[in-house]
């Protein structure tokens, strides 16, 4: 209710009293809450892996905060026990390959963090209680700094921002800790423990339960990214040509490959990190994906583009369009099926075979068309031209 | 280095030691380093906020960790710092609009979580001492699997992601912490006051040291991609008839507008939590620069399919092309007047007054097309009554 107030304070109602009249009235809140509770149960529906996902992190949470409460050594939940909790909320992500470049950034970043701490402790302490702080201070400063900057270099950005973090985060508290060095070295060891146990928790929970991978993802995605362009083309013709009614959403699906870059990336580095799984080997060659997927946009561009002539077009068909009809739907049908079995083989893993026949009956519709008209319908043959530079080189690439 | 290795394991060396000898003689090492060198100095020239932002994070960080340090109650860093230190190391973020949403975030979650903690508690001691940790374990069983779930609600993932997180740590950590109601209570009350001090620090140095708005970042962002379309609009026409040489450079830049969705949304997301700055009042329309941007990704698509075109006429350009030659270059370049037009309105936040000057050109010159040529180069004139629609509609928003 609070994050509905906030979210919508355009509203401006005529007195204080009479909006909140109007939402707490009892009906106004029953509506709301059937609402927000079909809303939920949608996302819920729409990939219950989610709903596992959230009992994972429960249960993580629930085994390492009750490990600690129950271990009578500490004696109530002690400093080490926290790291523990720490750890598990901010390391365990939706995807396996997130999970692991979390955890095993944290893990390296705090052990190299926590010598370079000692170490400034111990220079510091070389100078007497007076200037110490002043050394310590000009060493954090430096350090972080350099440790904040190198967050904008691609390639750090890219696999180990959360470490660059995790190290700023541990230098600083080491090294301004005020403890000796003896005394230090106990408590690393103890709070070092506790993280990869934490660490270990997730990545085992995160592996063997309903396990999601990010590699598989990102196979499926492509897949189904191919297979919407693939019916937007086996319908763009006949749709052009007002042949057929029925279902439309084909013509829209589409849409959603135009921003597919952002999603498609963050799987491929999560993929990165994975072990092998399922078909897929270690060092699966995750980044041809990304090859792929750029060609899949371009392909989408021209699509939205193709699109627009749709919406244009609503009187009747000229009498030259009728004429070129034939050889247009054909091409458009067949590069979306030579699309589709494309999508099929990398489902599979095969060589695509028999996306060639297809291509092949486009490029003599293409002809086809080519000797019988010179200049006019350029931008449909284009976009099959296209298309099948796109094919040919995602067929490479597929192997 | 390091760095360097993990990142080339691809390139399998024929043995190991052939390989160390490779990487690690002098000249290697000299190169490496310099190139190392060249790129650090290209990320901070190409955005000098960059090295500005670093410098403040340290001073952030070194400020909270020196104040802790000097302060002689607490006798060396105890919990109390240590929160300050964690706090501004999550909470600093590039832009002032991400720090206000994480550190708002983090301060009302920290609050919220904790009370709930207290309650979890106190209402397990009711139980007595053995069946008290079965009853807390349901409850944050319970609770972090409800919150991590409501973190794939959109609206939630959108603003307050950061804050369910920052909810699930804390509850975790008061309810299992062992500790009586009132040690708790005087525990919180240290631990909140010192992350109300860091944040504070965090917020205050980003607002009042060389601030980077989010909000005019978008704005900045927006009317440069509008002038990367302009440009190459202006261009296109000569560049298709093969009449100037010169800089080519605006023929690829368009392209960063293609995949401008992500970084606009978190932008105009962050944007909403700042305070006004500059021209910008609080409570800026920020949505509306969304729409606007999905309006120019969509000239952007026009503009990809478009570009196939140059790459694909290499030949002398036929009779035909060259009658239709000067309303074709006229198109094109009144289109990008039009919108280099809209740019600079846009930038100096007035209303587009002579973009409609340059439209009506253009519209003219679609219409001399119209009536000598029916079909062909549909293509051309399409993007150019796509534009006009685009447009239109950016002018209504920008009013």
């Amino acid at each position: 209710m609070a994050m509905e107030n906030a979210s919508s304070p355009s509203l401006s109602p005529p007195t204080l009293f009479t909006y909140l009249m109007t939402i707490a009235s009892p009906s106004m809140i029953k509506h709301a809450i059937s609402d927000a509770a079909i809303k939920i149960k949608n996302i819920a529906l729409d990939d219950p892996r989610r709903v596992i996902h959230s009992l994972k992190v429960a249960l993580a949470i629930t085994l390492v905060s009750m490990v600690y409460y129950l271990q009578p050594i500490y004696n109530g939940l002690g400093d080490a026990g926290m790291w523990a909790i720490i750890t598990v909320v901010m390391v365990f992500e939706y995807t396996v390959g997130a999970t692991l470049s979390k955890g095993l950034n944290r893990g390296f970043a705090t052990l190299l963090a926590g010598a370079l701490g000692v170490g400034a402790e111990a220079f510091g302490s070389l100078f007497g209680p007076t200037i110490k702080p002043i050394v310590l201070g000009f060493l954090v400063f430096f350090l972080v700094g350099a440790a904040t900057f190198s967050r904008f270099i691609p390639s750090i950005k890219k696999k180990y921002d959360y470490g660059v973090l995790i190290f700023i985060l541990t230098f600083s508290l080491v090294a301004v800790s005020g403890y000796r060095v003896d005394k230090i070295i106990q408590l690393a060891h103890k709070r070092l423990s506790t993280i990869v146990v934490g660490g270990l928790t997730c990545i085992i929970i995160s592996i063997c339960i309903f396990p999601v991978w990010a590699g598989e993802n990102l196979h499926k995605n492509m897949v189904k990214n191919l297979e919407k362009l693939a019916s937007f083309l086996e319908g763009f013709g006949n749709e052009y040509y007002r042949v057929s009614d029925g279902d439309k959403s084909f013509l829209t699906s589409y849409k959603s490959v135009l921003d597919s870059k952002a999603t498609e990336e963050s799987l491929a580095n999560f993929a990165w990190w994975e072990i092998g799984h399922g078909k897929f080997r270690y060092r699966h060659p995750w980044k041809q994906y990304l090859k792929i997927g750029v060609y899949t946009r371009q392909c989408a561009y021209h699509i939205e583009a193709l699109s627009g002539y749709l919406y244009a077009k609503d009187e009747i068909p000229s009498e030259f369009q009728k004429t070129i009809q034939e050889a247009c739907m054909k091409m458009s049908s067949e590069t979306g099926k030579a699309l589709k079995e494309l999508a099929n083989a990398m489902k599979l893993m095969v060589h695509p075979l028999s996306s060639s026949v297809h291509l092949e009956n486009c490029k003599k519709a293409v002809d086809d068309l080519n000797t019988t008209y010179k200049v006019s319908m350029v931008e449909d043959q284009w976009n099959i031209l296209d298309n099948i530079s796109v094919i040919a080189a995602t067929s490479i690439l597929v192997d």
